[in-house]
């Protein structure tokens, strides 16, 4: 196996699926955070200035969502077939799309503006897509993707309970469901308290 | 070879790059084009009521750029291996990113404050990918990013050509040698004159 190195601020956020997948699959690797007042003089040295990046026997690997679908790939968590894995592709760039329409929601105004719509817009498509695999998964079987959604569905869970009760409680579900998997228990029990 | 439906409107756009793939490999698709006049009687009856969606033996695909990798994989148009599949899907994103930070460009003051400076930002990224692969592709080999990155610069070289050829002249470079490929001259000798 080679050597993993995720780089990323010491936060969940775009780093947590990464993180859960290498918990889920029982694969070391270094879990390198940075803080925000360091970061500025860290910053030129990662290609595009972004955070996270996987080096992979010192080779670097930038972009979350390239990231998230290349360990989908090498960990045996993509689809079981060509049509499965391009479903669960749309999925996530609808994940994507949904992650975009909230942005900055917090405050009442923009709530209701923003996040209660955007939860009514994208939630009848991800339950589509999660009723379609029959498995509780958003594949046949467990995939990157459900790192991805459990990882923000816990997220937004906690800043909005009511609201995901209320029009996503399938995906309150569903993180439960992932962050269940017995496979993440050790990860989980020592995981440090954060909601973002 | 499945039957294969392009549902776009009447653009080169997020379309293009589609229409592309399946020129370049021969693969016969039907390619529909809705006017904004219909589209809003239409929107209704598709995934996400968005277009590019790409019906593949009538089960649908939407997400241009889930669209973009399916085909990719479908055709051999991807990485030679893990690791360059994992880089293009890198530079992919990063392509996004540059979409997203030239947004409503138009207009000689956002030209200054948006579409230079994201030129000079994402420009010598694309570079040092373009350069590691060595071929004068995004790959080893032509992959479906370069059909991507094509389709965008041409368009853009119409629109701003002088700051694509000062700030990145190797797009223009590569999107000429994309669109010289002997397999797009028939296509491109019957394509519809557009700019967008």
């Amino acid at each position: 196996m080679p050597e993993f190195k995720l780089h990323y601020f010491d936060l969940r956020a775009r780093g947590e699926p990464i993180r859960l997948i290498f918990a889920y699959k029982g694969v070391p690797f270094e879990d390198v955070r940075y803080n925000f007042e360091e970061w500025p003089s860290k910053k030129e040295s990662f290609p595009f200035g972004q955070l996270p990046v996987l080096d992979v026997d010192g080779k670097r690997l930038a972009q979350s969502k390239a990231i998230y679908r290349y360990l989908g790939r090498k960990f045996g968590l993509n689809g079981q077939d060509e049509w499965e894995t391009a479903k669960l592709d749309e999925t996530g760039e609808l994940l994507n799309d949904f992650m975009d329409a909230i942005k900055e929601f917090l405050g009442d105004q923009l709530r209701k503006e923003k996040f209660i719509p955007a939860l009514e817009k994208f939630g009848p498509w991800f339950k589509r897509q999660l009723d379609a695999s029959g498995s509780g998964f958003f594949g046949k079987k467990v995939t990157f993707l459900d790192f991805g959604f459990a990882s923000i569905f816990e997220g937004l869970a906690h800043f909005e309970p009511e609201a995901i009760r209320e029009k996503v409680p399938f995906l309150e579900e569903h993180s439960k469901k992932v962050l269940a998997l017995p496979e993440l228990k050790e990860y989980l029990s020592k995981r440090k308290e954060q909601h973002v």
